[in-house]
């Protein structure tokens, strides 16, 4: 039967460490992970990408390395990229590659504050930015040219929205705002933090770019517009300018948030800020035949290597990996073991402001999974 | 003799107070300033422009609007723009406008926190954001075409940046920061906030856009490595993403902060969010022939004509606008009258969790002014 072949699945996840901080939590994390129901089994093979590849083998994303994606892997787990501070000629980041090749078309950030015990007054949070992963100023097309008047260099680049592309990140907006809802039902309503309808805020900047971010507030507007699916689903917009202002005073009043890629980058980093740290918000590149984890924090360089970065934010995307390709129950472990440990506040990296290592806060994870 | 001449100097300054909550405080405390020094008297013009002037008329910025501010005005003072939460044929922003008419090439936006009597938690925050004014995305190049494959439509917006543009608004940042570091010495070491050198911080996203954001990037840099009177500001780079990140974690590690046009207008409106409340952020719009004060807030149609916005930014924005034509000591009256109603925190209005009225705080403004 179906549930027998399913309890014996192994899936094969491609690992791509890249540079800095890498992956090694969310590795030991799913190998403990309990064997509830239909839980899979794991494969992992390690890829190869970054900068520091790219500074000895002259590419940052060997195409052997989205050929074994493609080919061999049911999802993936991307450690952090590092920027280089100055250009460098031929290098260009290969998380933007991945996600384009491989049509990753949704950037899925959670951003949950976990309140500690020891810390009572931390407001909370808990917000699903969904950013657009394929096109806005990431199409990359730029060129230079020389102003002859003037001998002086201007630049210009892209910026594309489509409508097909905003149309499907909208789709997934509203699909997860409905999933969001749905868990919040086993939840009794007096302990539910929102109480409301499920609520997606488009994000755009529509009275300047009223073409392009235009086609976009129309086009998300129009998933809901034109499927009754989505009427229990409320709809409200904010401009980038003042989304952010908002999500600092009431970061509360925000249930789903929809924008595009830029905007969306910026407004992840902003929210990982009010829940303390970058350290813990991970995030899964999504399309419709691939999902790769990436925590949204950068390769930290200055702590690479000491056992001192937080594991967290790789934990949980390993965990969106496994929600979004349908094993939800193992995912929902995974979460809660992570928020058990922040909820006891003893074992917290420094960015936390604790002084446990890496491996302990791995440790305490895999002990309150098999709980 | 010019002192004489300056004594008795009338400036003209236009007013417009566009759509919603006006310039009503600035006209007021303008004409309240004591006569210190060389104070001037003024003059004020009420000037057209907006989106309910458009509604009216069919325009958003009358032409008479420019040609007066640059025939008759020393500066001006801009209320705030609606914008329209659809797109509406033919309107188009008419700050944006203004902007690229009369070449105010950077705004220039202090977010300054004043702590209250009654609140002394607040973190200190002292930032001076210098936004490019004249490019990037609001170079307005926009166009769409429909996709012949899919008949789906496809938009794109052109980014510009140039040499020219970066190169003047990087030397703003760095005088700014100069000028900055020359106040401060006036302050004893002990007791100023901000206790090292001069600090420029260059806001971009170059591991993205390596050639619009690399100019800009290599082009403010420029301005510093190739004159020795900037030998003394310390200069560092900061990614858009973790700029706000880091602006929400850490706000008293910047002291002046550098950024193309669009990412300055998310990270200002970010800003206010750590000083209380958008309508205490003043912003100017500088270029080498004319200043505009405008409030960073909105329009506010919710609580316009209800005596119940706060004055403050527009106040504060009248300062600027002072302080960016010369006279400096009556803007410091401005800023000082401000901080001591603030500081006294019983004549606030809603946003700052008070219940005076615009007026009230207009009036406490005025007193405090000829103390
Ligand atoms: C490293 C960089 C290209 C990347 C991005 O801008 O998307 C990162 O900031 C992220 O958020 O994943
Ligand atoms: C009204 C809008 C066009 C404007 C801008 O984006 O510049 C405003 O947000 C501002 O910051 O002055």
């Amino acid at each position: 039967t179906t549930t027998v072949s399913r309890q014996v699945k192994k899936l094969t996840i491609g690992l791509i460490p890249a540079d800095g901080i890498g992956k090694e939590g969310a590795r030991q994390v799913l190998e403990a992970l309990p064997n509830i129901e239909d839980s899979p089994s794991f494969n992992f093979i390690n890829l190869d990408a970054g900068f520091e590849y790219f500074q000895k083998n002259g590419t940052a994303l060997p195409d052997v390395t989205l050929e074994i994606m493609k080919k061999e892997c049911d999802g993936a787990l991307f450690g952090a990229v590092s920027s280089p501070s100055h250009k460098v000629a031929g290098y260009s980041s290969p998380i933007v590659a991945m996600r384009k090749h491989l049509d990753l078309y949704a950037n899925v950030r959670p951003v949950v504050s976990v309140a500690s015990e020891k810390d009572i007054s931390q407001k909370h949070v808990d917000i699903l930015i969904i950013r657009e992963n394929t096109e806005c100023l990431y199409v990359k097309q730029e060129r230079q040219i020389i102003d002859e008047s003037t001998g002086l260099k201007v630049a210009w680049a892209e910026r594309k929205i489509s409508e097909y592309a905003s149309r499907r990140c909208g789709k997934m907006a509203f699909e997860m705002a409905l999933g969001r809802d749905k868990l919040r039902q086993s939840i009794p309503l007096e302990k539910r933090l929102w109480k409301g309808k499920p609520k997606v805020t488009i994000v755009h900047k529509s009275n300047v770019l009223s073409i392009t971010d235009g086609l976009w507030r129309e086009t998300v507007r129009g998933v809901k517009e034109n499927d009754h699916k989505y009427d229990s689903v409320d709809m409200e917009e904010q401009l980038v300018d003042s989304m952010v202002y908002r999500l600092f005073r009431e970061p509360h009043y925000f249930d789903v948030v929809v924008a595009p890629n830029m905007y969306g980058d910026i407004i992840s980093d902003g929210a990982a800020a009010l829940v303390g740290s970058l350290g813990v918000v991970p995030s899964a590149n999504v399309g419709d035949n691939f999902v790769m984890g990436e925590p949204v924090h950068g390769s930290a360089p200055d702590i690479a290597g000491q056992n001192k970065a937080n594991p967290i934010a790789a934990i949980r995307s390993a965990g969106l990996l496994l929600e979004h390709i349908g094993f939800h129950q193992q995912a929902l472990c995974i979460y809660n073991a992570v928020d058990d440990v922040l909820r006891h506040g003893e074992i917290l990296t420094p960015d936390l402001g604790g002084k446990a290592t890496t491996q302990q806060v791995i440790d305490a994870v895999i002990k309150s999974l098999s709980k």
